[in-house]
């Protein structure tokens, strides 16, 4: 397997920030934009928004701003993104990418905290598919029990894949692992159920015979079979489903996270003494709660798409927001777009397709 | 609604118990058993099991041993189940439930450890579905952040659902929270996707569709879409899944909870400052895990079968195990079956389904 040899980190890496998108806007994103600069002095800002919202900015150093009229909001349906707000600040972000051609400010990747649906339906109307992927998949981390990170995608971008899908999701995944956790050979699971009668659906199976044939071939570390209590036991590096299933495991494991820090914060100030022993206790529960602060694995990445853009929660903090401009800036270094393009090659393109062994299968009779 | 009018609750419960299924046999089920019968009066068990097995239990009062000469193993495939042990003791358990016709120890339901693919598959063979139910479900329940339980199913006895699957669903868990936690007309929501661009699949918006005319009819108490986080937050009484779903999102809480108590364990006993830190802390944290404590709410419910038939944990202990054949009590009790028989004729059997509407409509020209 040769996808990592001839990938030099870059020396420089720019990134577009969208600084209106998410909840806060500026008061979050340019905090987050200076701090980040501070910490990497290789890196280079496009900071995009309207004059008033980057006004605090003027004159940073390593900075290049590029204005916008509009501001894409949290609520505005796709279509107003895509076809009514055209100098939208998440477009132009978008725009400045290099795949976009000669732009002047080029950059390696993109990072905005506006809201999902329109984030990838612009992402993916102006970059356009890597070709041999059929659809763009939203990855993430997600920490697990042995003090790593799973890598988990589809979060949500499709909700019926076939088996080729998760097989393009599974290359994709391999190549941001090695892009940001310097893994060359990461793991891949496909999440599925273990109950004894029905172990999974037809496209699972299908899947994962596409997957088997992948890791005979050599070109992916297919470990088989996981299911949910897998993504946080760290079983495999990635964590492959359809969007439905991500986005549910996704949502279902914060709805348990808030509940029982709330439990906990309950149980703590319930009498003068259980206050007490939270204030004996309180350094432990905060070393605690740093391990799985959602703030510190925020970033997702969109996939499949000839560019990088990653994707911040919209209600992140100043923190969380620069942890995703470190995400972005850690896969442009690692050239995350080449990995995919050359995982493609190597995996996808090497592999009969299902299509391919219908027709060219030689016939016995 | 008339559904729970004429529905007075048992005098007498007679639960089937296989003794010797789970991971423990019956040094767990026995003293379970044993803490049961002391604290429901008015309850009888059938204890099913080897001579040997249920020894321990000769003389108890208001018990009836029933001997079986075989066990599924908790590896069992299904077809070893069903056509080879015929004699086994989850199998003979089922068929002490009175729906089986003229058997001496006719019991109310039925509650067995052992594997679930195997107790699917015997309970679906011996009870048949009801009419109007095409496939059973698994309905478990989960502690939410209002300190109530929010009811979920499926968690994995049909990875493929239709949309009338899922209304079926809808229909099975309003009957067992108005039996089982006294709720006349719990709220019912559609486990979706949040993404702006894609909400759900064709099958889930179907889904919706029905759901909403069954509401509109006064048959459900729909509430509509919600979201993984809407399980832990208790926003609605019912949450619907297919089955693939559904276990994907329990075993992954299992695995969150399982790894955020590891990481609180190791911090705590960190050092010597940490470990006096817990010393303090510990009545508090014993409170918050009784909170959260899986062995409270274990025993789930295979529905739509001719027969009240609950699964507890394999790796049950006899406090777990004691609170499966409590559920269970409280279902025959409540007369689950009567409910879930009424619900069906009152919902799906007014409802004009998919197909007569297609047939039946009113042709214009």
């Amino acid at each position: 397997m040769s996808h990592t040899d001839s990938l030099t980190p870059l020396s420089r890496v720019r990134l577009a920030v969208d600084c209106m998108g998410g909840d806060h806007g500026p008061s979050v994103t340019l905090p987050a934009c200076q701090s980040f600069l501070a910490a990497h002095p290789q890196a280079e800002l496009v900071l995009v928004g309207t004059p008033e919202g980057l006004a605090p900015a003027l004159g940073w150093p390593r900075c290049i701003h590029v204005h916008a009229s509009e501001v894409v909001s949290m609520d505005d349906p796709v279509e107003v993104a895509l076809r009514r707000k055209k100098d939208s600040s998440m477009r132009v972000a978008i725009s400045q990418l290099k795949a976009q051609g000669e732009v002047p400010a080029a950059a390696d990747a993109c990072v905005s905290a506006g809201n999902t649906g329109a984030l990838m339906a612009l992402a993916r109307y102006l970059l356009k598919t890597l070709d041999g992927i059929d659809r763009p998949a939203i990855a993430s981390v997600i920490p697990n029990d042995r003090g790593e990170f799973t890598t988990m995608l589809d979060l949500g971008a499709n909700v019926d894949c076939t088996a080729e899908h998760l097989l393009q999701f599974a290359v994709m995944g391999s190549a941001l692992v090695s892009a940001v956790d310097g893994k060359t050979e990461p793991s891949v699971g496909l999440l599925n159920i273990g109950a004894e009668a029905i172990k999974g659906s037809d496209v699972i199976k299908q899947a994962a015979d596409l997957l088997r044939a992948a890791a005979d071939d050599g070109h992916l570390n297919v470990y088989g079979n996981v299911e949910g209590n897998d993504i946080f036991k760290g079983t495999v590096d990635i964590v492959v489903c359809d969007g439905f299933v991500g986005n549910v495991a996704l949502k279902t494991t914060e709805g348990l996270a808030s509940m029982l820090a709330h439990f906990i914060k309950e149980e703590f100030t319930r009498t003068w003494w259980t206050k007490l022993a939270a204030l004996v206790a309180l350094p432990v529960l905060k070393r605690f709660r740093a391990r799985v602060d959602p703030r510190s694995f925020n970033g997702a990445a969109l996939l499949g798409l000839r560019g990088l853009v990653f994707k911040s929660h919209g209600s992140a903090d100043a923190f969380a927001f620069e942890r995703a401009l470190v995400r972005a800036y850690d896969a442009a270094r690692n050239r995350l777009l080449d990995r995919v393009r050359d995982r493609i090659i190597e995996t996808l393109e090497a592999m009969p397709s299902a299509a391919d062994n219908a027709s060219g299968a030689p016939v016995a009779a």
